[in-house]
């Protein structure tokens, strides 16, 4: 395992990435662009929505990422998603993409889009070109990761940023990231942006099937309100800086990219799931012993997504029915004879009946500010944990005090 | 079609059905078991609950239909699931129905029994018995269909009855009900609980049919907050006192009495979603041109289940783009440049984009008491239709005012 030292400057952290935001009145308040450039063209890998429904920016992104092996910024806008926006809105992400490899330079396939914000509603072209020349001629100059990840907020409560440094062969290498994803209900519809960068050397097929794998893994095991935005987007970027070589995937050197990769997208991930609108904590729910990795996220989704289960952690009711409640219709198959269910360190299902054991301990257990639900299935040896939120006041107030 | 004509009495409007209910304790306050009797042996359908964690009375249900063609009684129990009790909560059950059974004179497999409440608690069963004589005795002079539907409540915020008369044959043949179905996060699990009364004389193969496609197309397309409960369970018992024999379900009979079926199983449907705690409006969501059921049923349920949907109908807030990112993520096969979504008369996407249509428009059509979603995909000619509720007060004080 590879040693990771956490370091501050986010996606700002690796050698050779500036970042920078400015205001261009398309928010309501605050930055609303961001534009984040690699000195030198990086690798870069990208994930985006399922959502059938996908924003312009993610079309023009995947035209870009066809036509161009090498990617020089990301240009971002808060405040309007240009989703839904049919032709014009094409246009319009293809436009911000010229505008800004005009001031930097590059071929606008050198150049990514992301956007975040209301749906439907054409993007306001003469804001953002006057917004494209004032945040490239700042990043010019200087660069800040806070302001950057500040103007990729919508209705999030605190920036989410991470970045670790670690050695490869002896040379140090940086990975770092920003990302936003708002809350419970988010009126966004929760759009999940997320931005990475290193100073590795880290060829495209490389850093896509990394990205994947760990995006995987880490973002999409995070729910808040069980809807995916038509917008939805991580990009990783690679610009050799450090002049490490991670030549494969498989290789000890790819590893240690792969946990450092891994290590920032959870942290963020976590920071997503505890920035649900009104959530007080971190929920994790681990599913053992599944018969397979698709029955075990299932089932630790299920749960994960139940109103019920959630209202129950804010209430630190230990009401583990609603756990079982919600497992058994998770379609995950299972003796329900067989399966057991801890809060913490308190085993309170045992063979799918009431375990012995003082309600008290289970209260405290689902009382701590990050509660573990784990069920154990005893089918097959198929682990998943999705991490999500409790449901807070104002929705619980009716509910939190059943029982008492 | 048959003349449906809409009549009191609920569960005791049928000719040789008997219902009543007293206070044993189980619950806090409040009459908390229920008889229903029919004064002849009466064939009996059942659909009840697909969660892998049923609760005893379902698994006791169907040793009893098994065991044999007729049913005198259901008995009912709120306050508690007896579900993850284990052989415990089949003792209790089995022996609650023998309770029953003692007092009518028949044997035990000609008593249903159903349990709604708490989960992993065993029955009080001191209760239960001094409950069953009480009842058995109550039931042989009276008859309350009233009484009968208070004693199923949990968080219900209204009783839940229908029933309608119709002419076959010339004869009058009767078939009410009530249910029980709790909020948008009902603690209770939302168990759905249906006990349905005809004096029709149906065989019980042709009843089962009959019920089952009623649920499916009833029931089960309402969605409160996606929880599927442990206890979920609907009954249909036929006597025959009309006279009226239904010898099949595609004749001429069977139609009229499915029909009748359905509109006493829409409307305590329409009850259900209706009573969601601080539920503020009936929500219809209809899919229409899905390429088939499955599809059409998916884009339905998924946009009828989206917190961010409801809270939108809640605020009276014609916020279109959760409609299609809920739509988009369904998995329902469409192609987005061909949809249509309609808020009441209002169409507010046209070919994937937004519509020509005054924004005071649309606000008006979702501020309806009752707010019908359309969604055409342009597919095919699959049709589907949920109904729910809205997300209320508490729940969407910080959500409802975006974009205001």
């Amino acid at each position: 395992m590879a040693r990771l030292k956490t370091v501050s400057e986010g996606v700002c952290a690796a050698r050779g990435f500036r970042a920078d935001a400015i205001r261009a009145g398309i928010k309501k308040r605050g930055l609303d662009i961001a534009l984040i450039v690699s000195d030198a063209p990086a690798a870069c890998a990208a994930v985006a929505t399922t959502n059938l429904f996908c924003a312009a920016p993610i079309v023009v992104n995947r035209e870009h990422l066809r036509g161009s092996n090498r990617v020089r910024a990301v240009f971002v806008n808060s405040g309007n998603a240009n989703a839904c926006t049919g032709d014009l809105g094409l246009r319009d992400a293809r436009k911000s993409a010229e505008l800004v490899a005009h001031q930097l330079g590059c071929k606008p396939s050198e150049v990514l889009v992301a956007s975040t914000g209301v749906i439907g509603v054409p993007l306001p072209m003469d804001k953002v070109a006057a917004g494209v020349r004032e945040v490239c001629a700042q990043v010019a100059g200087s660069s800040s990761s806070e302001r950057a990840v500040e103007a990729i907020m919508t209705t999030d409560t605190r920036p989410k940023t991470s970045a670790v440094q670690l050695t490869i062969n002896r040379k140090s290498v940086t990975l770092g990231g920003m990302a936003k994803g708002a809350g419970m209900i988010s009126p966004n519809m929760a759009t999940m942006l997320g931005f990475l960068t290193t100073d590795a050397d880290v060829p495209k097929s490389v850093l896509q099937r990394m990205l994947r794998q760990v995006v995987k893994r880490t973002f999409n095991r995070v729910t808040i309100d069980s809807d995916t935005s038509t917008n939805d987007t991580v990009i990783l970027m690679a610009n050799g800086a450090s002049g490490v070589k991670i030549p494969s995937l498989e290789c000890a050197e790819g590893s240690a990219l792969l946990q450092a990769l891994e290590q920032v997208c959870s942290e963020l991930a976590a920071q997503i799931a505890l920035d649900g609108e009104g959530a007080t904590k971190l929920v994790r729910v681990i599913c053992q012993g599944a018969r397979n990795e698709k029955d075990a996220e299932r089932a630790a989704r299920t749960v994960a997504d139940s109103p019920l289960v959630k209202t129950a952690v804010f209430g630190n009711d230990a009401n583990w029915g609603r756990i079982v409640a919600a497992l058994g219709r998770s379609g995950a198959r299972f003796d329900p004879s067989k399966v057991s269910v801890f809060l913490g360190p308190v085993q309170v299902v045992k063979a799918g009946c009431r375990a012995k054991y003082r309600e008290q301990d289970a209260t405290r257990a689902i009382s701590e500010k990050e509660v573990v639900i784990k069920m154990v299935l005893a089918q097959g040896s198929a682990v998943c944990e999705i991490k999500t939120c409790d449901l807070s006041y104002d929705y619980i107030k009716i509910n939190a005090a059943y029982r008492t």
